[in-house]
């Protein structure tokens, strides 16, 4: 009996926010393997806001989805069927196998994860590329002290969560940004955020002069526009700002917003670097390792915001751009 | 018989491009010295864009000058008069003695300068502040590796000219930008730069690409704006960007333009870092002692754009927005 697949492509590029019919929904028969192959059936996709740059026909530090290619995402998925020995039948994977049912891999850049160690959702979070964009991005760019001060926007969010809470780990004061009193309460009372500021309800840089007195010294930025400048507007001297992504730049119709401050870099003799997680890769394993540890040890908690039906990706995609998601927002495609 | 001291006082906060009426030209009689007190008779001060932000109202990396009060500016004088046994009549000395004739000390601050080492100019120049922000800037936020393409704008200026010419002392390729084929044919011809845009007549970004093909691994920058914009168009894996200064944006009428392309820093993993000369105070005389040394080797060039008469300040200052002083400009007060 023949499996069907069905899968989003992308149909056209966005401009500014994307809508349902820039993707195309479509079906198709799974092929036989040849030898080597591995076909997998995905159990858990990955929705990330770097998915929206991968629209545009730009390149960045990817090649953009092609129009009519399987759009781009990081997955979890079950072995179903395999030609290699590597890759038994029932074994857990991670890897990119986009927006479907099922994916057929020849081995390269497939991940094996052990669903002993903890449920299979918090690989693609705390165990997986956010975890680890959050941990090499905080510890490694931001290069914290014990006792500074480490702000974070997009706070509530997947990488943001896992950076305040690395950061109270290191001995930091973790201030968290984020929007709506819901989220602020769960970053201060779940996460044991020291603070956390509502930019819907806050002035930004007045509360961030509040509630970092000495002034920030690491900045990791998830968001750009406004929270970006009110944090350079609040920097102690030889801060770190780390440059990890600018959600709210995503989606503009018109061009990026610069930091118009930027000139606050020299008057507080600052750094402003950019991070791409990949530059870590022969070192993921041991940070999941101590990641892993940190959770069992009740330390630090994953979160995920889990949507169910394949078919519901264009409107769980856009969620990220709305904050409608708290923690990591995961589509969950097949039952386990 | 009592001296009489010609000033430069702040009369108001100017917006945009300083006009001849920001400042008041005033005499007074100078006072008689108390004990420990120095008189320096100012022979050569030094004019630079940082003037223009501190006649801002708002508190940078030093306060603002207060209206009323001497414009503030580095200088280089003889001691007219002494009380204080450190400083003898007839020696020179350079300190923030302000747009005026005469300033009393107290002898702090002021650095000792041997006129047998070099022309006295040369002090406020590749010996004095400016190389100091050259050298520093380039060497120790730049970290320029032999071979590095290191791209300067401003590049005919006071830090800029210094900039390209450590960079080709230290093995890198160097690539100056300007406005005007005089200034480029300078830097190129007479600097010994590898190659010169002109921002006037060339598209700079399409000009970088071309002239940085393995693209840009130090910018320094001192102009902002487009330009900045250009340069981040162009990075090369890893780079370092040193923000030095943004003349193009400090006579803004309205907000600095911001780099709309920072997350260019993300793609290419790239460090955006602001400097700031003080900060190496303890190292000057040592590093002024190895610029001699590169002088007195004929590898690098101390070039002073002098103009005479303090009364002419307003209209010469100004000559660094637009554009008009090649290498350092300085005001010749007095005669040594």
């Amino acid at each position: 009996m023949a499996l069907v697949n069905h899968r989003f492509t992308l149909a056209s590029r966005p401009v500014g926010m994307p809508t349902r019919t820039d993707w195309a929904y479509e079906e198709e028969t799974v092929r036989e393997l040849h030898e080597g192959e591995v076909l997998i059936r995905v159990l858990f996709i990955s929705l990330d806001p770097a998915m929206r740059g991968w629209m545009n026909q730009s390149r960045s530090y990817v090649p953009p989805v092609a129009i009519g290619e399987v759009m781009r995402a990081l997955a979890l998925g079950q072995v179903a069927a395999s030609r290699n020995p590597r890759f038994a039948v029932g074994k857990h994977v991670s890897g990119t196998f986009g927006v479907q049912e099922y994916f057929i891999s020849e081995g390269k850049g497939l991940i094996e994860v052990d669903p002993r160690v903890a449920q299979l959702p918090t690989f693609l979070n705390v165990l997986g590329m956010t975890g680890m964009t959050a941990y090499f991005g905080l510890l490694e760019t931001g290069q914290p002290q014990p006792g500074d001060t480490v702000v974070v926007s997009g706070a509530a969010g997947a990488v943001g969560s896992v950076v305040g809470q690395i950061a109270k780990i290191k001995g930091c004061r973790a201030v968290g940004i984020a929007g709506g009193a819901n989220k602020c309460l769960y970053l201060v009372s779940e996460l044991g955020f020291d603070a956390a500021i509502d930019y819907k309800s806050e002035d930004v840089s007045e509360a961030l002069r509040k509630n970092c007195p000495q002034g920030i010294n690491v900045y990791f930025d998830n968001v750009g526009g406004d929270i970006l400048e009110a944090a350079l507007a609040n920097l102690a001297r030889g801060a770190r700002i780390v440059i990890c992504g600018a959600i709210s730049q995503y989606c503009n119709t018109g061009p990026v917003q610069g930091p118009r401050n930027y000139l606050s870099l020299l008057v507080h003799r600052a750094t402003m670097k950019g991070m791409l997680v990949f530059d870590y890769a022969n070192r993921y394993s041991q940070a999941a390792q101590e990641m892993a540890g940190w959770m069992a040890a009740g330390k630090l908690k994953s979160r995920e915001h889990v949507v169910e039906g394949l078919a519901t990706f264009p409107d769980t995609f856009l969620k990220l751009f709305k904050g409608e998601n708290v923690g990591k927002l995961i589509l969950k495609v097949a039952a386990e």
